[in-house]
């Protein structure tokens, strides 16, 4: 009998391992909540009207439609049986006989769910074209408004958490108040936005090296983003935030508020590792061993942010797509070696290639090997290496010209307004403690 | 003092009103909810995943940043006091000397109005962005479906009313259907799906003339349409429509049905007849006079689907984008005559320059003066119209990649599921009765 492959999530690691089954003797089966691969390092852009969804998404029934061995549903994984060896749906139980949870993460609010409806996370389409409802509204309003100190509240725009998404946010927000709105408005000038980066570090993109963080820090000053460094949120509402550093406790009166924070695993990670009795880590990452499994259990597989993966020195490994694919990548071929009982001998080990970050529409930083790019350089290398990315799901094309196009134009063709409000407490009447 | 024009709605008759009075010394304001132009006649292909929202959608500042003399506010208008000369929005009045009312129109259920959460129309990107959510999840749902009744509930489609959006609607299921989805699936075949088009008159399109009427029919019949003629629609529920004919009623079960029959007039068009004393029609349309005012208050201007507007053998003009634009450059002109105090002497005249409709993708009937066109010619003019006249608001480039991508590729770069299930009753339990 041809030996049953469930993987759940078609994200970046997910997606690799089902490729690299493509000639496997086995039934691949992959499930996920959603249609469509995202290509997540782009999110960011459709949450500022640069990009539209379809843009960075693309259906996993397209990108698996020459994959004979693997069968695509859509479906909500809801538990595990691992004795039973079963994937418990929304729908249906689906058997198997190697497992690999690729499911991701989410945001965490450190104990503040309340915080959410406020500070939305951005790791969803929903959540992005959420973001830029508000962004866009906010001026909107602004225009409409009439009171100076809730106009000035409307037009200030608070990021929390300065890793990567958090400055390719403030960037991009500020980017768009002081170029692209500029002469949209008759009664505001969208140039007096306020955009505020807070983190709670010393230091913005800590993971970089000092140099380039420094390099990044001046970046976003030219961008005019005001960047709070040491600084703590310890209160979210529809209207404010309230900040703690050292030195003193501030109310921030600001209705667009974007979460960059912190990361958890998904809950489906938790129940997987209540069935097996394995170990988590403090975002509820499940332990794996060197060979990505789940202690003791040689046929379950966890890969990408779903798993806490150490590397040679001891330290986790970041929640990165080039991680994911990697482990995906890995734990294909460990499958496909036991399938033929050759168990693989080597562990998995990362091959870090680099990582970057983009700051506003002309600068990046960037580490690759031991070199240390900023500025347009960086930003080249990370244009071109994102579009080759991309293009592994995409149509080339379209993904170049529509950034040509925002580029040279400064404009944003995605700049819409739709949907209904998220937000149970209507901006109206919240404006009145303003 | 320079007058004041407000223009409620930026759809094609609003905006030309707005452009057209570029150089008029006066403070226009355009109020609309939302804070984009819709391309409304390209809709269906955001509702078939061909195009993304924002390939048809462009942000109303963006093409009216260059007058100086208009101000666009993101407003939901709610009421007239036209004795005062106030428009009353949801959030302050806006006083006018001149008043354009071209709020457009919505779906009429004939009373049926719980009908239209199981049978949504086409009328907004949120309506487009839903359709395509149900068709997709509905070719989902049939891959994990193992009741054989219940796949074929899935598998079929119901498109009511055969006018120009239904028959694009019902060609282009049956296209994603036989074409885009062919491999993409494991334990179904998207051919067998079954795609009925709905009609209670005795022909589609029957705007057209008889001969073209035939072509359609005989295209929509090559694309595997299902033709139901003389065929009425007495109940809509959320898995089965019940069909009515000379012969007998039928019962239809179908979980993705779009509703492309009535037209109403919006709410607000009501509110304005209330406050002036003006005759409405049938769909809730103001009868205007040849100048296109309300009967008595010579300041006040309904256009486009708002307006009931006789040609002159008496008949009413048809709510098609060109009649809604000529009437918005009519008015732009009126107005500025009548703050010289020189009133326009002629009345309006609707210069018909011809009419078409898609069926698929190489079919189209059009007529054109005199001539009838039909098939790949008529399509051809279609294309190369449609492109020349959203180029007026959007980047041509970019929207004719995306159409040469799809057409050659016959792949849908947008064919994602997203946002929440609209729908109150869930599919699954609905299920039970199929």
């Amino acid at each position: 009998m041809r030996s049953r492959i469930v993987i759940v999530g078609g994200g970046f690691g997910g997606l690799r391992a089902a490729r690299a089954l493509k000639r496997a003797r086995a039934d691949v089966t992959l499930l996920d909540r959603r249609n469509f691969h995202l290509f997540q390092p782009l999110l960011y852009q459709v949450a500022t009207g640069e990009l539209s969804p379809a843009n960075i998404a693309s259906p996993l029934r397209l990108l698996l439609r020459h994959h004979r061995n693997c069968t695509v549903l859509m479906s909500d994984v809801r538990d595990f049986d691992v004795t039973r060896q079963v994937v418990l749906t929304d729908k249906s139980e689906v058997p198997f006989d190697y497992l690999i949870l690729a499911c991701g993460a989410s945001h965490s609010y450190f104990g503040h769910d309340e915080w959410e409806p406020h500070a939305p996370g951005l790791k969803t389409i929903e959540q992005a074209t959420e973001i830029r409802r508000r962004i866009l509204t906010s001026f909107e309003e602004a225009e409409r408004e009439n009171n100076p100190l809730r106009q000035r509240a409307l037009l200030t725009f608070a990021v929390i958490g300065a890793g990567p998404t958090g400055v390719e946010m403030a960037g991009a927000i500020s980017e768009i108040a002081r170029h692209t709105l500029r002469h949209d408005f008759r009664r505001i000038d969208p140039a007096d936005a306020r955009v505020t980066l807070i983190e709670a570090g010393s230091r913005v993109l800590s993971s970089f090296p000092d140099d380039l963080s420094q390099r990044a820090a001046e970046a976003l000053h030219r961008l005019e983003v005001e960047l709070l460094l040491d600084t703590l949120v310890t209160h979210v509402a529809s209207d404010h935030l309230i900040l703690k550093s050292a030195e003193q406790s501030e109310k921030l009166e600001t209705r667009t508020v974007i979460w960059a924070a912190g990361v958890a695993a998904s809950s489906l990670v938790g129940k997987l590792a209540g069935e097996t009795g394995a170990t988590v880590d403090k975002s509820g990452r499940i332990q794996v061993d060197e060979r990505l499994n789940v202690p003791g259990n040689g046929n379950v597989f966890v890969i990408g942010d779903a798993a806490c993966c150490l590397d040679r020195s001891g330290e986790p490994l970041p929640g990165m797509a080039p991680v994911a694919m990697q482990q995906g990548q890995y734990a294909a071929r460990a499958i496909r070696a036991r399938m033929r009982s050759r168990p693989v001998d080597e562990p998995f080990v990362y091959r870090n290639r680099g990582s970057m970050a983009v700051i506003g529409r002309y600068h990046a930083i960037a580490v690759i090997g031991k070199r240390h790019l900023s500025g347009f350089p960086a930003w080249l290398v990370w244009g071109l290496i994102h579009l080759r990315e991309i293009t592994q799901f995409q149509n080339r094309l379209m993904v170049m010209m529509q950034w040509a196009w925002t580029f040279f134009s400064r404009r944003r063709c995605a700049r819409l307004i739709t949907g209904e409000d998220s937000r149970k407490i209507p901006l109206d009447s919240s404006g009145e403690n303003a």
